[in-house]
């Protein structure tokens, strides 16, 4: 079962928006165990449209359509898709009652432009967007099925899981894929690799291995194909098992898991909690654990102190230390994680000083360079790194490192 | 002049990694007056590659390969590169002496597998990747251009500028395309249209205009082709002025500027600085203004108060304020902005406190239900917003509506 994504829009080819769409419907069907064979972005442009749709009939049994479904002018998809389809638009007044209820529920009259939102192409069924005006639009043409859906990610993921899924799962009797993503932290793609080049050669013939790097983490990902999905499960487990003993130091979690929601989890279940002290980071650790619903429940907050003086003021660091070692550096630090404890009243707090770049700091401290602690009640930690030149990565790759760090220390405390 | 771009990797297409690259690939070459036909993503299998190389050399005059170039054993492309163009692979001193700066720089040997790294096709022209291990290679064939890079974005971008894009200015003479992009912010994309209906009517036909829309902000995209930079510059120029007559207002910036850039350049010409109360934005008001080299020079710092006696110990909000009113209230984000102020001795604060979601909170808040205010040594101002029902989006849109809030007070102070 081969599905191939189209995306529509100009603003894809021109680079203003970067398609995080397919990556989402990929994962979405992959766990339905349909593969993705092509990911193709074509411009909004009715010939382009047409001979996409074409060529990728003759590659998949599916074509997931995102985009160019907007109700301004630079969208041309719906008349496209009558015309590889055949017949006119209709007028649904299915559609239309969603779109009135959006309205109204924004207290506003619904517009000449958005009315036409409503308006469908005569061969397609009708699914309904219940997020948005622009309607979804599933069609069938000689045993290859299409979905027209809008590229507006929340629109979209909401009509795939309510919706197109299910549609497939019934069109379609599903071959069994499985995978499992073991995440690693702190270890490059290529020692990973050397770690574990025995036990990759020796994967049987049906597994396939795959690295998929990302600052500061490399996720890796064995893939079985088979008939039975216990069956290639199990002979999946058997060689998870023997990949923790490979490299399961390295490792954080599998799957979906994140390093931020691995920590209040731990955090809840011992009902402890966390504050922050940042300095180079900016608020990035914050914006991790705050972007996990229900973070409250075991993260206080922090300070983010980016002056001298704020880390002084908020968090009590002794002036004197800032001067005689500087702001980055083992001592200062360690003071930022433990007046965090003290200020904040958490039970941990993570304490980050570095410098983010693009340039090295007045200290002569080299960019990417980094200091961390770690503080509960009665312990304070603290490890320099040494991360990129560059100042996104930098950030990312900091914040990951901590986050870990203080995972290392709850698990083995 | 017309540009493919393939992506290779299963990653892609298994949905664990988002293509960032082609559109930042994408905006690179539009810089220059390259378009991007299609963007095509394609797995790490042999005959599929060769199709896609096949069908692009059709399309477009130049195509640009990124990914499957790393050491691990999932990476074919260099074999199949050999098979497209003829020859096979040679060893290159020159991309090896590289290799091995690069591990001696981080203390390490080459490894057998690096040592790989440094073997290219035969029939290609290396193009040195000076930040990583992966070689590119340019090809010739047919009349058409072909340029593998490695898929490690800052590898790719340091060598799409350096060498790449001078290569491609030289290869070519290049057609005029000018775009020029308005930055609106707090307005939807169906309002926005509707108020310029008749001004986009009545564009010339070699000017296109696209709605750019992303939580909480909308992009408008001016497009002209034409002979000569000079007049095609000046045709947009006059619409951009009847452009911002009708919505003036709502545009914050232009092009590539960012509110968190645009917000501390102002503090900085103003010698002013800023610090943040966050509650429902978590640190990500933070996270955006500190992702600015520079920012320091204005941005002190702030607190992330998760709590509600984060917000009375660390910004000195009244408890009785917060019993009163509720933490979601007018009251209490005018004592937090008023507590940043006088604890972070800044001249500017902003303070957010919302209900993210997923849910309602438990004073009945409806989720997206969103306090913001704006101190100043003198003065401050609140607003209440209401946003969407989704976390990730409702973080984002405050974060913005915050900063735009402050943006609006400071050019009017």
């Amino acid at each position: 079962m081969l599905v191939e994504i189209i995306t529509i829009g100009d603003e894809i080819l021109i680079g203003q928006i970067v398609d995080t769409n397919s990556a989402w419907m990929a994962q979405a069907l992959n766990a339905i165990g349909v593969k993705v064979k092509q990911i193709t972005s074509v411009s909004d442009n009715r010939e382009h449209i047409l001979a996409a749709l074409n060529e990728a009939s003759k590659r998949a049994n599916i074509v997931l359509i995102t985009g160019g479904l907007g109700p301004t002018k630079d969208d041309i998809t719906k008349a496209t898709l009558c015309d590889y389809f055949g017949g006119g638009l209709i007028f649904s007044d299915l559609q239309y009652a969603q779109v009135e209820k959006l309205f109204r529920s924004f207290g506003r009259e619904v517009t000449e432009i958005n009315r036409k939102q409503a308006e469908i192409p005569e061969s397609c069924e009708l699914i309904v967007n219940y997020n948005g005006t622009a309607p979804g639009m599933w069609f069938e043409k000689d045993n290859t099925y299409y979905m027209s859906m809008p590229g507006v990610p929340y629109e979209m993921k909401a009509m795939m899981e309510t919706q197109v899924i299910p549609k497939i799962r019934d069109a379609f009797s599903l071959p069994v894929i499985v995978h499992r993503t073991f995440l690693t932290q702190g270890i490059g793609e290529s020692v990973l690799s050397e770690m574990i080049t025995d036990w990759e050669d020796a994967l049987p013939k049906h597994m396939k291995l795959a690295y998929l790097p990302s600052p500061g983490m490399v996720r890796i990902r064995i893939s079985a194909h088979g008939e039975n999905e216990v069956h290639v499960s199990s002979e999946i487990e058997e060689k998870a098992i023997e990949l923790y003993k490979h490299i399961g130091s390295y490792i954080y979690g599998e799957g979906e898991e994140t390093l931020e929601a691995i920590i209040l989890n731990i955090l809840k279940k011992d009902k402890k909690t966390l504050s922050l002290a940042e300095s180079c980071t900016g608020g990035n650790i914050a914006h991790l654990l705050t972007s996990i619903p229900g973070a409250s429940d075991a993260f206080v907050g922090g300070a983010i102190v980016y002056t001298n003086n704020m880390k002084v003021d908020v968090l009590g660091v002794n002036p004197q230390t800032l001067s005689n070692y500087g702001v980055v550096s083992e001592e200062v630090v360690r003071e930022m994680a433990k007046g965090a404890i003290h200020k904040f009243n958490s039970d941990f707090a993570i304490a980050v000083s570095g410098v983010a770049g693009p340039g090295a700091d007045k200290d002569g401290n080299p960019v990417g360079s980094v200091w961390i602690a770690i503080a509960g009640k009665n312990f304070t930690d603290a490890k320099k790194f040494q991360f990129s030149t560059n100042r996104e990565r930098n950030i990312t790759m900091s914040s990951y490192a901590a986050l870990n760090y203080l995972r290392k220390l709850l698990i083995c405390s």
